[in-house]
């Protein structure tokens, strides 16, 4: 295995990439610079270049003000360093083509677009440094997070297993409070990542340097140099549980769910000039509309909105306010065939340049879809409240954002309770062709989320299982045979029903009730299970 | 109309601006550097400067401790920006002399003094963006705080309408939370400026522009492009509105009170080196004060310290800090003929060089005319109380500035009730010649100031009302007819005593008890009013 | 008296002084970059340098991640300010060898080691400018605080008085909230400086100057020019209570116990990539130390690390990361000739060079001192708690951090109550030789500190008072003479038991209880005491 460089990251000012970046453009534009002047809408404060030699990067005492090149500077950078990492795997592939290639990816890192990347390499692998034990959010909720960041890396590499490339066994060095992982934490984070499809757990750093920068990051062995500590033994525990695990590696995890999620549509509602910058929160609503189907027991991959997804059964489109080229064909595709998609408050306000759809909202056809218009978001202060009240005479909390809808071909589910929009619709659903299109106009709490995604599960026939809160579940198949994983991240003892299986930690039987201890594991084998 | 540049603002530091700075400097200062270096105390810390042509502009990298410097800086760049402004001016008067200018000021802007550039232009214009449904004050203070910024507008050109030239009928942009309007705030909003003075209501933008920085900036189209919007038709609501009122456009708003608001004032409170720069609030405290007026119904014009104030009643100078040349002697002049002033806090300090006055504070002969001196100033930490103690038996809480006082010739009329200055005096009047002279020592509730203010207007014998909170008042007038305008900003229905004429907006004749529906409006003319 | 220059701060940047760096460096490490690179752990991040001519200082814009330049460019700029002072003293001691020179230091300023310029100063004086009144802790803790800087500046010249150069009757001027010093508290605070070892009371400034920067500075004459202020009576009553201590000049402070406080330590405490640089808190920490210290009536000196300790009786080492060469070495022959010894959690890390010490904490020998080896640091978020159980039953309050130790040798003095090393020790002791060496191994609530404190006390035999919370007490000794100083920094009377003399301040005789009005002072002459 080659590993290229390290964690690929920042942006590079020097004069040869401007002149690479200004390249960059005319290619894209067809070196005629009153398209990129249309497609930035360059016309408004008189903003048109002459020619591309004009354009500079967004320097901080430059041009801060223009969205098109702040968006094209972010892509020419992944483009930039993907160029880069290509020249070094060249060299490589053709002095040793049967070794394979990664880099270590940092998650959801902002500055690059790391499906771009994947596909130049053959293995996906990442380094992994969630603040475990915070303050700001449960034990559980820190974890469900992280198996969001380990579906985001597993889906560059369909039916794939990645690796854990870089963890720590104890802590790191360089967050906020550097906190240690609580005693079996380890375990049990590093069973995760091989529950979300990873073929290895490796650590940075097998023992602490003396000096510099990173002398206190966690490593197996610390300054005492002795084997007897407590996180050389917790690593030593962990060498036997994945022995017993071994055959499990090269399996793969099979989701028919999956969320859209794309970073040029983050990058894009990043820098909305409107909204508030304070509450956009788009990583955390994926993030939490995963934790939902995540306590359902159902399977997400996190996948680019244009890498097709008709294949799958159930499809979330969270905040997806930029639509790539052919994405709103592909959703009414994917509803007449009889697929289950939902989408949110701020879907399809722009195209790839970040230039409005005229007629409606959403934009690009989709107003079709959803039977819906979206007429004008509110922004909610903090203290700002509202809810909305579902045909069952259910309520759910409302934070931050509120679309108020025009209704055209949708049924109503859910109406605002609140302010000048109260009674007019919130969450409305359109069957279209074998499917059902749903739109949720406003942030709405995850418990009732819950409820909906179920109820597409349920229309399309998707497995899902019942789980205590707390308890992870994965499940990774090949021709023949599948483990499945559960995890406790919690503190409390679960006990999860209706498993079957050999549990390969102890080699139990299991036939109905599987129970786990605080921040317990069990790896569930069964034959012949496809 | 000519409308010149859009919302000057800015500071220039090229090397011509630093030339022309240089030379801005020498004019003022004769030639004579040992001018300046004494104006700006520049022997303190061995400051001083042997040539005109060694001074820089109050670079971040450079020279941030002159306070001399960094006063004449922003006067420069009013006189600079000015300049410029009247070079444009001069053309377009060349070719269309008939023709009127202006240009959009900001409201508060800090830049900018715009009494200066006010005086070359023909009509006064202004972009009005409040806030308004914030987490941080009442709708009705937001309005009321609006108010002001219109009152401040309007006076620099008095008896003459001004332009509402910018707002928008929905949201803007560009703040921390950009919420939209509630129906029927933007009628509400539109008729406020109406109220205050101008004759027109202009939107920033007709239709909302594809891309760039203000894609999401209210406007009367919306991206959906249809006239069906709610937006669109409170917009066309406030058309027949304005229609209904049109006779009173050329009217204009008397003032017989005052409140002294000077830009010098201003920047020279911002750059005190002391009190606490978290709670000097010299822009909240002058509004705090016009807002009482407001609640009285007195109309209140808010005018520079120096451009005359012997025509009116009564004069408020809030937390004047700077005495410009003649100002003192004009205080006194106005309360020997009868005015009613009121000083507070932090009045007098400094010369226009912002060098201290000797001899006790209010400098500049004002210990003579209050009857007092100030001794110390308390700055207080949030956390910190105190209160004065009436001689009615009455309380006001005491926040942030407290001094102590030196009376001589003064009546006391509240004292000190916490801290080792308990007992001594916080707030006391002097009658002298035909007027009475206020002098409040510490920053006191308003709802205790507006007694003060209420006894003053009682002893001038200016007309207030009995306004329901959250009722706003104007007048505008002419030669025999005036136009009475009352706001609800509020979301409760409000009753209005002792109303009589013709409502405008439904011509139902009022006699007595007039009746606003939340964020209602009421346009009440009468004949030969005056 | 020469003062030299004033006020000594800053870095410099220049050509010349990158230049000086470079050969300080290349002085200090042998000429050899190779010793340099190891001593700077280079090879991390490949960061090793070829020559001496390559370093540049840490620029904001250039490396920002060496610990090893990040300490030695302040080693620098201490050692090239003081280069520059020596030069301008060798000049005064040609011309005048009589007159003795000071400079003004500022307490805890961060950016320069006062020790080393110290050795170069006949007498030590400095500028005190405490935030007393504020909003985030008590009054008697501002003042505690304070004497903790005072003993600070006093300890660089043991046995001689010090001289308080600088401080204000009223208030400064740069503060967030510039709060006037209450009645009485000018008097309180001038003479803890005396009770703590000045000789002199002094001012910035006798007279506020009418322009500039500190315009608004306390002074003993204000802009009103007078001598009947409050403050200028202060001063002069300040002036009759110093004559009537006039013979305590001279006397010096003889203290048994000392608190280790290097500003190395300091540095590279602040520079530690790990914990959490909120809670850090080093200075703190000491602070809070000697608090208990003065509240059990032990004068306690403030050294460095290596200046030798071996005359006192109690040694504190409250977070010694940094151990200098030898350090070690004199804490065991320090125990050994029976001295009380006490460090805590973070003792003993790294090396001179911040290189980590192998084979346990504390390092350097020192686990064989303490008879533990600290295994792991806990890093707790401010919501986190957790606490020490003592063998007694009584429980401490622990925050912000705690050590997992090894015991090999020590007692267990108390355990932990939570989390995953609940049971485990927290707090030990070991004997030896004749004396005992406590290691605490979490930050514990100062009242079960001021306990070990008192045992390591009676165990030493060392003089400590019983005072009343709030009282602050000193004494002041020559041949044959003493002076006791009793401050009452708190808004109470206070009764003090068991003082007996003559106080001077009112002449009478005490023998029995002292009474203290808030604020009051005593000074309690007594003869031949030593």
């Amino acid at each position: 295995m080659w590993h290229i460089s390290n964690e690929f990251g920042g942006e590079c000012y020097c004069p040869l990439c401007i002149k690479r970046f200004q390249d960059y453009l005319a290619d894209k534009f067809d070196n005629d610079i009153s398209k990129l002047n249309k497609a930035w809408w360059n016309t408004f404060w008189s903003h048109n270049y002459n020619s591309f030699s004009q354009i500079e990067p967004p320097f901080a005492n430059g041009e801060i003000t223009s969205l098109g090149l702040d968006l094209e500077w972010k892509r020419f950078t992944t483009w930039n360093m993907t160029d880069y990492m290509k020249s070094e795997i060249k060299l490589l592939k053709e002095l040793t083509p049967e070794i394979p290639v990664t880099t270590n990816f940092m998650g959801l890192y902002g500055g690059l677009d790391y499906r771009v990347m994947a596909k130049e390499l053959d293995v996906i692998s990442w380094d992994c440094y969630p603040a475990l034990h915070n303050q700001w959010e449960s034990f559980t909720e820190s974890m469900e997070n992280n198996s969001f960041d380990h579906a985001t890396m597993r889906s560059m590499k369909k039916d794939k297993p990645f690796m854990l490339m870089e963890s720590a066994p104890g802590l790191v060095n360089w967050q906020q409070y550097n906190k240690v992982k609580r005693l079996g934490v380890h375990k049990l984070f590093s069973m995760q990542a091989v529950a979300c499809g990873s073929d290895t757990v490796q650590y940075f750093q097998w023992r602490k340097g003396r000096g510099s920068f990173e002398q206190y990051h966690g490593a197996v062995v610390d300054h005492i140099g002795t084997d007897d500590t407590r996180i050389f033994k917790e690593v030593e525990e962990l060498g036997t549980v994945l022995e017993k695990i071994s055959k499990a590696a090269g399996t793969a995890i099979k989701a028919k769910a999956a969320l859209l999620y794309d970073w040029d549509n983050r990058w894009a509602i990043e820098d909305i000039k409107g909204l508030s910058n304070e509450t956009k929160k788009y990583n955390e609503t994926c993030r939490d509309i995963y934790r939902e189907f995540l306590r359902l027991g159902i399977e997400m991959d996190i996948i680019a909105s244009d890498s097709g997804f008709m294949e799958y059964d159930i499809v979330i489109a969270p905040m997806l306010y930029m639509l790539r080229p052919g994405v709103a064909d592909e959703m009414k595709a994917f509803v007449k065939k009889g697929g289950q998609l939902l989408a949110t408050y701020l879907t399809g306000y722009v195209d790839k340049d970040q230039l409005c759809h005229l007629g409606g909202f959403p934009g690009d056809g989709l107003t079709e879809l959803f039977g819906i218009a979206s007429e004008e978001i509110d922004t909610l202060y903090p203290c700002d409240h509202n809810a909305a009240l579902f045909k069952d005479g259910s309520i759910a909390e409302i934070k931050d954002y509120a679309e108020t809808l025009r209704v055209n071909g949708a049924r109503v589910i859910a109406t605002y309770m609140e302010d000048f929009y109260k009674g007019t619709p919130a969450v409305t659903a359109k069957d279209y062709g074998k499917g059902t299109a749903y739109y949720v106009g406003a942030r709405i709490a995850g418990s009732k989320m819950q409820e909906i995604f179920l109820e597409m599960a349920e229309k399309a026939g998707a497995e899902h299982k019942e789980l205590p809160l707390g308890v992870e579940y994965h499940k990774r198949t090949a021709e023949g045979e599948s483990y499945g994983f559960y995890l406790n991240n919690s503190e409390e003892t679960k006990m999860v029903k209706n498993v079957t299986g050999i549990n390969l930690l102890n080699g139990e039987k299991v036939n109905g009730i599987l129970e786990l201890d605080k921040y317990g594991v069990a790896v569930i084998e069964k034959k012949a299970c496809i």
